[in-house]
């Protein structure tokens, strides 16, 4: 049976991905690229270097689906397998291509790389018989695809990701879209709206019957350290009508959970918060105790920020605070330097000492140490003010110190955000 | 037939992951952990949320290896299938667990979270006949062991990266250890040793022909934004015997490759520093431009330096160096905010206004735009000032913006370990 055309598997080959050496990004890089041709990548395997292991999961992938790529396994080493082994799976010898040769004779060269080129790379040239050789601009190992007589086919590719992606966009897609013709009339297109500031239960009570999806488009929630995530995804739809669909879900996703919805795709609080405040001509700046930068490194991390980020003052100390931004050294001794008072303080002080229309403060126990029963760990006080007025907000956040930290400052960015959004 | 003890099967599952949406660093972690043990991943696969494709992937691992670990699918949301799944493939019916969910109950109460527990979460509670729970200390959504009479067994994490981390070691780790008893004899273990400061090709050269390897046990050059970490990987020997030949080759590489090494493991550049400021009972404060809070941000993510880091100031625009420490405005008009008066006087200047003993200063083009052709992007000057005296560095950075901003912090803190050195 040949392979239906829009789904494939993919297998990653390499010890150092299983022994996890090496985190697997080409497997995301591919399903994304080939998602967005409307090709789905319905499994996928990672198996070690060793010849038997790379035909077992390659044959079940060949089975199953008639349509494979995989990635790795190409270089000169004698620990790189794939070629060997998924010959002998299709029943195909093994023959030297003195063009192939030549090529990497001459890349040697031309890169300027001394000496004569190792022996070893002459297993780079190796192809199975009535294999496509698949040209790799992007570095020594040429690509490969096998076919059968029923039209089931395996393409190798590099494991190097530049390579890899770099083949995938001058030879696999254009292949794909090829052999698909008229089918690839359709597409399969996502789409993702980011909230925060409300729970992942909560935001699935809001969305009501929604939350399974809408107008036939499964919902994903995906929360995480930035909020939850909804992922609407069309498949199998022409482009336009992927489209339409996705805007109307997007509208009606929005009506339902109101202003928990900071922006598409992915948009950063940050860039959302800078716009807003350019918008109004405000300049903004950081009081941080717990975050100890992270608030102002998140905001300066948008290119362009400098028009509207003029920087802060990290009081992670008490003396700091008291120095540097007028806290109070009574309001420290009594409720704490995780209390309103202190935020406040914070904010103002901070606002007051830079000439910044907008001040953010943060304040709270990131842990693992610094708990008690009456504020545990997680217990964060933010605070805004700008010419309109001052909010605070008590945040109790889960996680390690870094999610903490992540929570709390995603927090005071979003205060500021509803602050600013009428 | 029962599995052998120290091979398994892994299952990532999600559409997320499969979609390219999320990329699996579970996998990564898991191998690393267990391989620790000495247990081998032979075969990992991803697949889908929709429970037929769990199923079948479950089902094939079972069969094969007969021990297999799944993460992901056990949320409150309704595409969370993978205990509903996996017990219809062990022919188990599911019951709701009382226990499981008073404890959910509670964990939201004693966050203060408002409200009630949504009725989603009951999906939580739901668990398969005859399964073991695997408490989760980490989140709402517990673990699950499903054995068959064979010894053939599942066990089913959540995907949340924290959740999976700390249940792994929690239950699982002690589980797998339990079973395999005596078989424990050999492990795979790998130790790394962290450089910085010195590029890949000339710590290849450093390290001469043990850059192939040392004692039989191959060495890997992982470079990044850190610095390039050396890592020696012992396999197949006796746990004690492995230790023993990990010392002498990071003995010998240590040698060397000299004072470009700062420590091993995890260990992080900044924890490093914060000992040695420690040691001498000094405290440290910052200030930044260009890195707008990461260099603070990274100190303060060391639990317990609250005793040496005070804090600083974020001085992201001039008119902030100039107020808030000092900085000259002619010679912030003769040489620009990138340069080696600046970056001094940004050091001196924290110093002097928080009473820190030591001050570090980062000011540089971190791009995409500001770039001239004497001061290209990446045009970072770093300046660290002890009660010993003062020292700057010129760093020529590559990447984008956020690599650019994370080699800088990397680079100043690489300067004070120098400094404080002998």
């Amino acid at each position: 049976m040949p392979p239906v055309l829009d789904a494939l598997e993919v297998v990653t080959i390499g010890d150092e991905l299983l022994l996890g050496f090496t985190i697997d990004t080409n497997a995301a890089h591919l399903a994304r690229e080939l998602g967005a041709d409307g090709v789905r990548i319905v499994r996928r395997a990672t198996c070690g270097d060793d010849a038997a292991a790379i035909a077992e999961a390659v044959r079940d992938a060949v089975e199953r689906t008639g349509a494979v790529i995989t990635t790795g396994g190409l270089g000169p080493t004698s620990d790189d397998n794939t070629k060997a082994a998924i010959a002998a799976l299709f029943g195909r010898a093994m023959y030297f291509d003195e063009t192939v040769w030549q090529g990497i004779v001459h890349l040697w060269k031309s890169r300027g790389w001394p000496g004569e080129v190792p022996e070893s790379n002459k297993l780079q040239a190796w192809i199975p018989e009535g294999a496509t050789i698949l040209h790799n601009r992007h570095g020594s190992a040429p690509g490969i695809w096998l076919e059968d007589d029923q039209g089931r086919w395996v393409a190798m590719l590099p494991g190097v990701p530049r390579e890899m992606r770099g083949m995938l966009a001058d030879t696999i897609r254009p292949r794909l879209a090829e052999k698909r013709g008229a089918r690839a009339a359709t597409v399969i297109r996502s789409r993702t709206i980011r909230t925060t500031g409300i729970g992942e239960s909560a935001l699935h009570d809001k969305l009501g019957d929604a939350r399974r999806g809408l107008f036939g488009l499964p919902l994903a929630f995906l929360p995480g350290w930035e909020g939850t995530d909804l992922r609407l995804t069309a498949r199998g739809l022409p482009a336009s009508e992927a489209d339409a669909t996705l805007d109307r879900a997007e509208a009606e996703l929005r009506a339902r959970a109101g202003d928990v919805v900071y922006g598409t795709g992915d948009d950063d609080l940050a860039a959302v918060v800078l716009d807003l405040l350019r918008a109004r001509g405000w300049r903004a700046a950081v009081a941080e105790s717990c975050t100890g930068g992270m608030l102002g490194m998140r905001l300066t991390a948008i290119a362009g920020s400098s028009d509207v980020m003029l920087g802060g003052v990290i009081a992670y100390h008490n003396q700091v605070k008291v120095r540097d931004l007028g806290v109070s050294e009574a309001d420290l001794a009594a409720h704490g330097a995780v209390s309103e008072a202190v935020v406040r303080q914070m904010a103002a002080g901070v606002r007051a000492r830079t000439g910044a229309e907008v001040g953010l403060a943060v304040t709270g126990i990131a842990g693992p140490g610094g708990g008690t029963p009456d504020k545990p760990v997680g217990t964060v006080w933010l605070a805004v003010e700008t010419p309109d007025g001052a909010r605070t907000s008590l945040a109790k956040l889960i996680g390690d110190r870094d999610e903490v930290r992540r929570r709390a400052t995603q927090g005071v960015l979003n205060l500021l955000r509803k602050a600013l959004t009428p």
